[in-house]
């Protein structure tokens, strides 16, 4: 088998057989194939596309091309989730302990994050001392011991699907649906996940523009999900503004652990955290009914359940688990600017993509691989969409380490919201929600 | 700018502005884009296409992109001749001191073989002492001294086109017919050529498997020209089998030679030679009548002054003209096989392809650019298509320095000749003709 020959073969059109996905995965790790013969390929994948099956097999082999997790007689249960990134998605952070306190194992494992956004393995890190770089047999023992762990993904864990994210993001190819849910499955089967809900964003702030394009790609991680014995849920969900009311590292972490306190019953952060939950709870068949498992998850977060077994998983990872009673133990920032609105009016939309880059002139996120992050600067919205705000009343809060990058971010963060005198329909957060149909033919 | 945007660019269809195009052939060579970026472009223009316009950009792109030959007073006049590929085209070898004796100044500067074909530089080579690796001086000089030159491109003659040669012929991006086009034409270009003519050909042994795809490409070439103010005919020729008799370097020198001694006066070879040479006399106006032109090339044949040409061209390039007399002055082979036909018919076809595998098998051609080659091999077709073979009677011969490759080129040889009974319908050599039309808009 040749390499070129391979990709003639997409660039027509056809079918790649197991035996030739596996060939292509093999030549990508060993340097069979130059990187130029794989990046041709991609684009031809691109243009021409992958069968389900085809994708599946691909999935697969990107799985096996390093290390895999097994979680032992743990096998068959452990929970994972992934989000395709957004803005201010803190999600993971309040999801995990209440899951957990839950009785279900979870175990995250998450890249770092890349671009735009800042990835949970990085808000995390927000915590002094708290660390996600496991060796595969800590990252089992833990999730044995407490019944949650998240991980960044050792460099071990599907390395081809790494290779292949750099050459996918830099040859234009990285929306590829097959491509893309291929990349994104594959990691959460080499890390030993058996249950996996997929919050799949569109919007100004996710990589997906369109809820139809997000919809496509959730069939289809579904649909590999299906083939490859993995109980799968693709949520397709709203990153036309940030999640939540902080975006910025600390501040992420500080209005997850607000949540998990009880003190946020409503907005978007809680509607997902809870419809998450709930769908995990009832993949798992502990509960059929929508409010049986709402009421008990509201339990866990009065009782202190979940932010009990938050402080469990720092402490457990090295951090400092004092900062949950106590935020002046984070890194703080120099400055804190509270903005004002310049006109009364209510909010329709605040461009998340906007906000992304105030937050990327506060050095909060990366532009490459190798940035370093500041994890005390930020933004706070005090006003989020559908709200009121009056002319000089505050609406937004920056937090800074400099003068420039914050006049920098404040006129992003102007650009950002959109003000009017009408009342803006409601958007739903959820676009809809996609799962393994039993009966479905695959 | 960046060269990702454009890769995108090309991918959703859209057309690129000159500045793009300057900007990717620089990148190309100053490293700023990757080669794996390049070759994801690459199969972008694959799929999408360049417009005539835009194609012709690029192929100014990347004449400029290196050396330039400035044949001073001469400009406006250069002549050259150039083929896409095929199984024992020696048409340049009687072309080129046929157009030189009738006072035409040609400059014919060729790529070294690649692949199955070995190429008319390396053909020349065969002659003991011609040296094809001349400096753009003496290019230019030997043109004025004595109307013809036959050189190897020099490396810095459109470098960018040779570093997209290799790219593309390994992502399998060769046959995109916007690269392919501004590829042959970047480099006429830039060695200074103003009349050209390009020979291409389809079928087993060419490129092109069909005429049609060899119109499309010729037709591309030709609007590309125009724009460029170049004046290119293209000729649509078949290559379903080798052209003339001799296959292999030396027997091929020999078998030009043959011709421009007057004692090859029909069949292919003879009819391809006649037909470039009347296109070019009446491409630059010498001639209005096709009779008249004909009958003044043969004159030149029968008059002896082409092969005096190629006489002089051999000596001024430190070749041994002796040669031309004394075919024994070239490097002979150890065996020379004659080769009975297992039946009786006619010869319905000789498929080129599997007579290029003989080639290779023989050591005459080379598999990869650093291959040497040996110049004494090769197969000469006693019997050609139409003609009428005994069982018993020579059918071909092969000329060799091996025992086992002589074995292995024997076979490919028997499975190219198709032979039966009926008497097959006359294939017309040339296909079509393409030429600017004054009139057309570009």
């Amino acid at each position: 088998m040749k390499f070129i020959d391979l990709i003639e073969k997409k660039k027509q059109g056809y079918t790649h057989s197991q035996e030739e996905i596996d060939f292509i995965v093999k030549s990508l790790m060993n340097g069979a194939a130059y990187d130029y013969q794989v990046s041709a390929w991609l684009m031809a994948v691109y243009f021409k596309g992958m069968t389900d099956n085809e994708t599946a097999c691909f999935t697969e082999a990107l799985a096996k091309s390093g290390k895999t997790i097994d979680f032992g007689e743990l096998k068959g249960m452990i929970v994972d989730k992934h989000s395709t990134g957004g803005v201010g998605d803190k999600v993971t952070i309040t999801l995990i302990p209440l899951l957990a306190s839950a009785g279900i194992p979870v175990a995250k494992i998450a890249d770092k994050g890349l671009g735009h956004c800042a990835g949970t393995v990085d808000k995390l890190e927000a915590i002094p001392g708290f660390n996600t770089n496991l060796e595969p047999e800590k990252i089992v023992s833990q999730v044995k011991d407490i019944n949650a762990v998240i991980a960044s993904q050792a460099k071990d864990i599907a390395p081809a699907d790494k290779k292949l994210y750099v050459l996918r993001n830099t040859s234009a190819t990285a929306d590829s649906e097959a491509l893309l849910a291929s990349s994104i499955v594959s990691k959460k089967i080499a890390s030993g996940a058996d249950n996996i809900i997929i919050d799949v964003k569109y919007g100004a702030g996710a990589f997906m523009k369109t809820p139809e394009d997000a919809v496509l790609l959730s069939k289809r991680i579904v649909k590999i999900g299906k083939i490859l014995n993995k109980s799968i849920t693709a949520v397709v969900t709203s990153m036309e503004e940030p999640l939540g009311r902080a975006v910025g590292n600390t501040l992420e972490v500080i209005e997850a652990v607000e949540f998990l306190k009880g003190n946020i019953t409503a907005g978007d952060l809680a509607e997902l955290t809870y419809a998450f939950a709930s769908i995990i709870l009832m993949q798992l068949r502990y509960y059929d009914n929508e409010t049986e498992v709402r009421n008990y998850l509201k339990g866990l977060i009065e009782s202190g359940q979940a932010l009990n077994k938050f402080k469990e998983l720092i402490k457990i990872q090295g951090g400092d688990a004092d900062v949950i009673e106590n935020y002046d133990k984070f890194s703080l920032p120099a400055y804190k600017i509270e903005c004002e609105s310049k006109k009364s009016g209510y909010i329709q939309n605040i461009n998340a993509s906007r906000i992304a880059k105030a937050l990327s002139s506060l050095g909060a996120s990366r532009d490459s691989a190798f940035g370093e992050i500041d994890y005390s600067t930020g933004v706070y919205l005090n006003k989020k969409s559908g709200e009121f705000v009056d002319k000089g009343e505050i609406l937004y809060t920056i937090y800074s380490n400099d003068e420039e990058s914050t006049r920098e971010a404040q006129r992003f963060c102007d650009e950002a919201f959109s003000i009017n005198e009408s009342r803006p329909a409601h958007n739903n957060l959820i676009y809809e929600i996609i799962k393994t149909n039993e009966d479905d033919d695959v």
